[in-house]
């Protein structure tokens, strides 16, 4: 690919190594998986803690969560908002997690830039210049989840945005996109990965649960994430599943998401690699 | 489909007409097809002036012209911005003409809203709900294209979003979505349109440009959207193509622009309709 | 295209004409745009006599009717095999019409080569070899239905399969592609349809009752695409719909085709085109 | 899903057992990922001779190779038909191999019944039912590659064609769809694999040589599909890619494949299974 156009996002420049603070880092040399996990959704005080309790108990570093929904109809739950972004603060503050958390548009990018440890802008906001700009300009981590229309070469056009604009720390994660199968929420497209991993060095992350968008085979398709060799998985678990007010189907409960958990560092090393 | 998450664009409503100022209006009971033509972006006064004064000699009365670009990558030209709008103004005051312009993100759309007589959300930022709110918030007609990567219950949705925010004036426009065919730069969606037709009371606009990404096969597309009995075209055209700063390949020169303006009125009078 | 691998048909050789008998022809400089009408399936003589007499009494020249049916289940109705071509041969010789039918697989293939006017290979068999082989080596028209998981290039190549064996009398059909999209069976891909017009001389017909596999939209996807300037339609029309065996969902009552064909002919002289 | 349309594929019936033949299976509860590999084409003795003698070193089982290619174009290498099954049968008796090699249409699939361990259907032929019915009707075991336009929904009910036909040894291959991804030649769909282990009794094998198209990430995906946890793998190796006369992009060299398949037992049994 022409250098022009990927300066930043190349190949044969090292891998991209990403600090995260307190010493945690991912991508570059380190051999690292890492997992982030959590809710779809912030709800309330108590869920929020009992996920971080959970998490905290079995070494999971980071906690995932969204305050700002991109929902698809008018009339569905959109988010606690910034009474969300105070519960992260809160938990962070208690069990010491770092915090992933979405942007969904231009209007509340500060904001989620003074909570998160790594800004994760989601896949219906890719394309958001307002956001790229504001994130580009701040030096925070960011991950960018790529849109379910979007070719791999249009995410690490993405992330040459934000690297362009000097924010050296960034990341890409594939979650799934639309195919003509219908029997599957999305189409997890790990050629795609394969394509990422060969010809940029950004950090590759995985999110197995919008993809399939049921839970049933969220833990297999974890492993085969985990056995490509990536950087990191994203997944949605929850206190209750059947009571969460987004994303319901596809949240592992806590019981699932041990079993899952207990099974990944074995396939981590025998490619290896650590899953932390 | 649910009246719930339909209330306001279902079809067993009347369908929806909307009034552009000037006596001038589209949907509804008008049995208009609109053209709105020019071209991708705003690149100088020179250039603007040369469309708006080929488009009033045909009688058009919607020119389209972007400033806030979306492209892909960071190193290709984004648009004029705020000095676009200016030449923008200058060219409604001078010749009369509607002006339908794009909103990149929910860091200009006040701006935006400003200038345009009809707002374009684009393909990329169709989930932008930064930019829903503004738009759902004021008065202004709204033309939203629908994502190449969203289905067309989806792009309801997004219109659903505007109207329950009070805006009663939202159309949409179908420009092609991804398909596995390589050859053609997006597939338009006509069974995607029949079945806005037949589900919703919204205006519906095609914009055959942008769908095919090569002006060879636009004119025979543009007879094809007219035969759907559609409500409005996009249609892009420049004086130099060749020198285009953005979308080259698709725009139409104005001798290929005034042929095919010429064979559209016979089409919309075969379907029952009147070409403006 | 380079010319070694498009020898027979290539864009910049004339445009292919196909003699269909009588008198009858398509493509080349003929300008016409050929019904071919009929049920899915052949399912009775009472059923298909229906049918012949309502198209002789609109002038219609050629049947459509399926006797080897591929079905996605074991289960289901599989056509009337050779049975149905007797019915169909019995219908020609009283009507005077011309037959379009399927071959399903090279077991039968010289069964319908002896029937049909003009043989149609289905979409899931468009790389049957074997029916290629078949076919070639034959000197009746060929009708090449565009497999719904294929490009443009490789229903062209297909084509080229058949005229490099020296059968000269090859038309391709675009009947609808696999994608994303939910809501509708197919997506009928018109800018693939500009690519077969630009690229190739072969006779394009197009099929929009497949595509959107509900007979609500039919109408306008059939305007549409005579307004594309092609070759010829299929459409599927049974006396019953509601009753039929198979594709119940998508073929027009008598009633709603003689309103659809009514309005062909003025769209076909608004492009240039004479209805036949 | 009813079980009238799915009697013999359902997913509470018992996991398919499928012998090979002298004690080896795969499927049911075996707890086996079998390794099948080789070329793309049988091009010449000294070629496969050179891969089988490879594939025994290193107690690999079951050789692939194609004699009857199913090619784009018709100017193609389309294999060396009955005279590649001849040298397939040559070495099968030399080193004891498994083979497992495709039937491209109809008119041979006698003679591919004779020569194969496990009959291929190719994913160009997936809905071929003159092969279905003879594959139905004879003993072989079956692998049915998931056409790149067809849904798992689809390949099952393939599958189910097969068993309901008699013939109880059937197992299915996702080998990657089309999407609008142009940077790899199809999309492995691991979704897909969770959804037809979820649902259906059916062996489950991966091609992720033809997913990709190119050999550089083939390993990665390969260990991905291992853990998985299905039934089997397909690579394609060469003793020379770069003279193979198809898929010359795709195909590991002997070195690549000895690297892989090294890595493949560890990831295999970190999922609870054995890879044969």
């Amino acid at each position: 690919m022409s250098e022009v156009t990927w300066k930043h996002s190349l190949s044969h420049a090292p891998l991209r190594r990403i600090e995260l603070g307190n010493g945690l880092a991912l991508g570059g040399a380190t051999g690292h998986t890492l997992m982030m996990a959590g809710p779809c959704s912030v709800e309330s005080e108590e869920q929020i803690r009992a996920v971080a309790k959970m998490l905290v108990e079995r070494g999971v570093s980071v906690l995932r969560a969204g305050c700002f929904k991109p929902r698809t109809s008018p009339y569905s739950f959109m988010g606690l908002a910034h009474e969300g972004l105070e519960l992260l603060e809160a938990v962070r503050a208690e069990f010491g997690l770092k915090i992933i958390t979405e942007v969904r548009d231009a209007t509340q990018v500060d904001a989620v830039l003074q909570t998160a440890d790594i800004v994760q802008i989601g896949a219906k906001a890719m394309w958001d210049y307002g956001i790229l700009g504001a994130v580009g300009a701040a030096g925070k981590p960011v991950l960018v989840k790529r849109a379910f229309g979007a070719t791999v070469r249009e995410v690490a056009k993405i992330a040459e945005f934000i690297l362009s604009a000097g924010n050296e720390s960034v990341m890409v994660c594939e979650r799934g996109i639309r195919s003509f199968e219908p029997d599957t929420r999305f189409t997890l497209d790990l050629c795609g990965v394969a394509w990422l991993k060969q010809h940029t060095n950004l950090p590759v992350i995985l999110d197995p649960s919008h993809a399939l968008g049921e839970r049933y085979g969220v833990p297999d398709l974890a492993r085969a994430c985990v056995a490509m060799g990536v950087d990191g998985l994203l997944i949605e678990t929850h206190p209750c599943p059947e009571e969460a007010l987004s994303d319901s189907a596809q949240q592992l409960n806590f019981e699932e998401f041990r079993a899952m958990h207990d099974s990944l560092s074995a396939v981590a090393e025998a490619v290896g690699r650590t899953m932390i």
